[in-house]
């Protein structure tokens, strides 16, 4: 393999981008120049097409990689994941020069979580399509965090688990009116209904998404126990035995938590039980900008630590935080396999630059989650006052599980 | 029972401490007076015996209920920790005059966690004398919420299990090196030993408790696995797979969280496990001032957002957060319960003021854990790039308990 004479304007360009991938990866250029990283070898290769996406990367790798990655200017040689993996630590946090910050900023304050910014930003990405999520989902279009109960486990096992790990520890009971903010395409809502006998009722802004659950409310005979209700969460009314939200804090955004805490207080009865549900950090960091420009716009993925702000005003007390990072890890590479799998017909549907830019959004977020630079919390919580809450948390994992597997046998 | 004819500045001064009270007491004054709360049954009486006792309730309750119920100015009939539980929502957070604020001042300058501050702070509390200590806790003096795996365990099985509670949330292995910030009289650093078989050393700036806990390493043959260092937290060095503090971040100040943050950082190593278990709140307030005066100096329970100061700053990953809040409730009332079976004994020891004011303490703290105005955290943690974490929790509740039973049985 020779390497040629750099020229310095191209020597100047490339040693930004290496600085900034961490060596850990092969750079090649369009007209045979490589930046080899000395003494390891690299887990990958990425290859620039042109002048303009040097320039473009070395002026802002963290919006420019994604967009020219779309755009079939960037390739990658050896397996995505695994080079994400190895650049994203280098990555992650350096973006200090002007034109980043420049950006980020424009990008925070077109993208505001308003009633009517919320509804644009979800829109972008839940009304995709329900054909589209299905070539790739579970067959119940879970599309947040599995949790696998054992590393073996499949997708569908992992999602119907993943439910049944969130209706124990909220305790849920025959009878137990529930609000569920941000459902999705409603399986958890329907899970609940079906398999605990809840009465539920379960908000989201996403029209596609509503359609999609109430027809399969319809269906499958649930219609009188499970109302989808095409609203904010700030809209929510009524008081609750139980309050759940699984994947809709991380599209709050920071500067809406009290409202959240409002809403929460406002709707959860004194014995009440509620549970969040979502994607945070270890130290507050925003999405990468071609995540905010492109894949979930106004969102944000709170630190543990800001998370919190949504329980102290109203003094609630928090019983319970699991982390499941790695299991959003697997949930990850399952999706991308499938996503892989259907990868034809997405381009059908959607054009070749779109399959490319859900490709780096699935692997990288596989990446931030092995990484250890995104995590995933679930947090129980109920009113200071509330004396009816666990004795310990035993009952989460030894319960007689018969009934799960059968659930599971069922949805399989 | 006859109401008197209140004067002027007497009623000035009971309407200012039955708001305070909020209602749910009876107030009696030396000379026959009473408050009776309308329409419900008090659930007991506070009975001030002289004009200064009634003036300064009213200027600081905080303070000064404390103070002169330990004088024996002041007399209750009820139960204690009821009494407490029904006043100490009305009286949280009602302090906004000068005065109270006055003296919240003075207590958080004198008493500031620096290296001898803390030192002066801990001994206050924990160098009272092992052989008072003896006569209320457990057999192996476990000062810190116990877990009791079932509400009818006794103290004793319940502080053995929670120490394995402990050992099994940081995966404890034959051989692991271990570091103990604030150890006690030694009980969880010899456990770790025993029957874990880990090397731990264990910091304490306690003088008493340390010359206890050595010497009971030595006698039961653990004094090569179990080094007790009389230091502070601060002046840890060396690498350990294990970091574990149980009830000493309630003692650092919330001011000190970057320094704890520290020698976490410095001490833990890349695989290590850390595990820190303290008193704190749903959102932030101090402790009472009269704790803070005579039981407590310098301790502050933050409140769980606040703790996360200490994490944040490494990145480390917070795993798993439980809240024993009831638990501790239990604890202290087995602690009371045997420290008035000692009453006596305490008395001739430390004089019938000190009796009362523990007395006001353990039930106030009751009072506290049962109405969710404390809260007790125990946080998992490892480093962000950590991936040898337990895929779920299951490990906590399902593992053969026998090894576990014979242990509670060999300690009580």
């Amino acid at each position: 393999m020779t390497t040629k004479v750099i020229t310095a304007p191209k020597e100047w360009l490339l040693s930004k981008i290496s600085s900034v991938t961490g060596n850990a990866v092969r750079i090649a250029l369009w007209d045979g120049t490589q930046i080899v990283p000395p003494g390891i070898t690299p887990v990958g290769t990425v290859r620039l097409k042109d002048w303009r996406c040097l320039a473009r990367l070395a002026l802002d790798p963290g919006l420019y990689f994604g967009e020219e990655y779309s755009a079939g200017r960037i390739d990658i040689e050896g397996d995505l994941p695994q080079l994400l993996t190895a650049v994203y630590p280098a990555v992650s946090g350096k973006r200090t020069a002007w034109f980043p910050k420049l950006i980020s900023r424009w990008l925070e304050w077109t993208q505001d979580n308003t009633l009517s910014g919320s509804r644009r930003n979800i829109r972008t990405h839940y009304d995709i399509g329900t054909d589209f999520y299905r070539l790739w989902l579970d067959s119940q279009l879970v599309y947040t965090c599995a949790y696998f109960a054992s590393p073996s486990e499949t997708l569908e096992q992992a999602q119907v688990e993943k439910m049944d790990h969130v209706c124990r520890k909220v305790q849920l009971q025959q009878g137990d009116t529930v609000v569920e903010a941000g459902c999705g395409w409603g399986a958890l809502a329907l899970h609940m209904a079906r398999h605990y006998g809840a009465k539920v009722k379960a908000f989201n802004i996403s029209h596609e998404q509503i359609v999609y659950a109430r027809a399969r409310a319809a269906r499958e005979g649930l219609a009188g126990q499970v109302e989808f209700i095409e609203d904010d969460y700030r809209s929510i009314s009524g008081r609750y035995d139980v309050f759940v939200s699984v994947g809709m804090l991380e599209h709050v955004g920071l500067g809406h938590y009290k409202e959240l805490g409002n809403t929460i207080h406002r709707c959860l009865k004194d014995s009440g039980r509620g549970f969040l549900h979502f994607i945070g950090r270890n130290r507050p960091m925003r999405f990468n900008p071609w995540i905010r420009k492109r894949i979930f716009p106004g969102a944000y993925p709170p630190s543990l630590r800001e998370s919190l702000e949504v329980f102290e005003e109203h003094d609630f007390s928090v019983l319970d935080i699991e982390n499941l990072r790695l299991h959003y890890a697997r949930t990850l590479e399952n999706w991308l396999e499938r996503f892989e799998r259907s990868a034809g017909k997405v381009a059908e549907m959607l054009g070749t630059n779109f399959v490319r830019a859900w490709r780096l959004y699935l692997a990288g977020s596989i990446a931030a989650f092995r990484g250890g630079t995104l995590q995933l919390f679930q947090i129980v919580f109920a009113r200071a006052t509330n004396n009816l809450i666990p004795w310990t948390r035993a009952h989460l994992y030894t319960d007689d599980d018969q009934q799960e597997q059968k659930w599971i046998a069922a949805m399989s």
